[in-house]
């Protein structure tokens, strides 16, 4: 599986290697304030002075998505991608953004690009009520060249412990609710590049270009978690980052259920289909790629479900939970029928 | 000044702009619980729920040592380059450290390679007390050439308010004490890299080689100024990093105060003097580019001198605060004279 992203660059196979080789160093050595483990969507610190609390952090960068902005030299968005991006990450525990702190690494320092690519953090930060705390901004010639560069950045927020969401109380039954993508998020992008050329990106495609479908930002669910939250009792949520549907939503399961993911209840956004139609990808390969449409999601009982959809607008039932046997898969996605 | 180091292609002058760009952006909007600025060695942010503390925050890279790093294969010290990097880089704000966390890109993963990077993180990180609370790898084919990769990563400490260094205290006639550098540290490595070519690595350069002095490790001053602080009145401190003493003990003054760096008073590595007649650089340029062998700061009354001295094994006084007028240095290095 994901056969065409490893035939473009990405080895997830190498990638859950190096995850669990870092597992086994924590597990020679944690601290005793830490509470979450490497390798989840973020880490939990017990907060100084505060038993009932957590600081959680995130580091994350914005991908191969940067080559297509540095390419079109569009350096505004992808500060919002980052931010947004990490404020998902730990927006799963429940945590409320604090800080941010942004590295950004460039072959050539150009102060006017470097301040634009800033400006996108800082605005995300603002929006999420998040302090831009600090900074790297690195020259590196001989690691970059002159027109690239990387964009990471590290969030930390805080969470109560008794509210941090528990996968062991999802039952067979729970509904699960979608949130809508807006494009690729930051994810897939070594897959997309190696798909749509260079040369394409200005080509219209939709109501716009490529350009504006692959730059498309990274949104902040914040918000809508929060209004969700008020009105129905979440009981667990996945941010839809690399490993898609398929990956991310296990990790707000127990092991005695699957998510049943009927696609018929969401559309894949254009350039998704148009994706998966030039790579030739196989249905599973699809949803391990890329997040066909859906950004995030929560898994909610049955009798919460209306309130929930009523609180954020867009949300959506995309399946449903139900009783899972050894062996059988974690997540199954149903295709919608033709019509 | 710093005209080799321009040439070498790192540009100061850049690095400086769009700091204030950054300054900009931020006085239009900071987080009302936001403590510290961009630009300062790290960000405070208030203790949520405790108004005597603050959390403090620092990104930093290892810079283009990892260039080094890679030449040779050697991969379990940029690690601790990093997190001890980091730890200083708050330690001049009186903070402890709680948890750091990574981030790592590559052109090809490796799951050996990354392993061992991140043990390194992984070992400063348990040698400083600080948890590793997690990290992202990430496989950036296109960004990074294969044998290519870029290390950075974020700490976050803990202040109590008000022992936060205050160089407004610094008076005329105070002691400015060093601790001894070993190596470059993570600073000053794309001249190093002009001045020192690869197939020279491996050549005898004292009791080692060039290899071995370029990668030596960048220490941890947290042992050492915790025993000085102990014992003495600790006005203000500096982690010598990019700018050298020229740049970043004047952070450590008041503006009616200069500085006067004695460099009798210690000894400048032999990898720095090697690099200085190799790059034939102008005095204050060497001072600028580099550590030249003192890679913290302490301003400390001369009262406290003796016991400061004696707390911290090659800790020694390095120069003393005398009154400055406008349009005066900051800091003023004193050659040492010829034998």
């Amino acid at each position: 599986m994901t056969d065409a992203y490893a035939r473009a660059g990405v080895d997830i196979d190498a990638g859950n290697a190096a995850v669990q080789r870092y597992r086994d160093l924590t597990s020679a050595w944690t601290h005793p304030d830490q509470l979450g483990s490497l390798g989840g969507f973020s880490g939990l610190f017990r907060l100084p002075g505060d038993p009932k609390r957590a600081l959680v952090g995130s580091t994350d960068g914005v991908g191969t998505k940067i080559l297509i902005a540095a390419a079109l030299r569009r350096y505004d968005t992808v500060g919002a991608d980052l931010v947004n991006h990490c404020v998902n990450d730990i927006l799963v525990m429940n945590a409320d953004p604090l800080f941010f702190l942004d590295y950004l690494a460039v072959g050539k320092l150009d102060p006017d690009v470097a301040a634009a690519i800033v400006a996108g953090v800082h605005r995300a930060c603002r929006a999420n009520g998040c302090a831009l705390l600090g900074g790297e901004t690195a020259e590196m010639p001989g690691v970059y060249t002159p027109d690239h560069f990387d964009l990471a950045g590290t969030i930390v927020g805080i969470a109560d412990l008794d509210a941090v969401p528990d996968p062991n109380r999802v039952v067979s039954g729970d509904a699960i609710v979608g949130l809508p993508a807006v494009g690729l998020h930051t994810n897939g992008y070594t897959l997309a590049r190696a798909l749509i050329a260079e040369d394409e990106y200005g080509a219209a495609f939709g109501d716009a270009t490529f350009a504006d479908a692959l730059l498309a930002p990274h949104p902040s669910y914040l918000d809508a978690v929060r209004a969700i939250r008020a009105v129905a009792d979440v009981k667990s949520m996945a941010h839809i980052t690399g490993g898609g549907l398929i990956d991310n939503v296990p990790r707000t399961l127990t092991d005695g259920v699957a998510a049943v993911l009927e696609q018929a209840r969401w559309d894949v956004p254009p350039l998704m289909r148009e994706l998966a139609t030039r790579g030739d990808l196989a249905h599973e390969e699809r949803y391990r790629t890329f997040n066909m449409g859906i950004g995030y999601t929560l898994v909610v009982p049955i009798t919460d479900v209306t309130a929930a959809l009523a609180a954020a607008p867009g949300a959506r039932v995309v399946g449903f939970v139900q009783p899972r046997r050894d062996g059988e898969p974690r997540v199954i996605v149903r295709p919608a029928r033709s019509a």
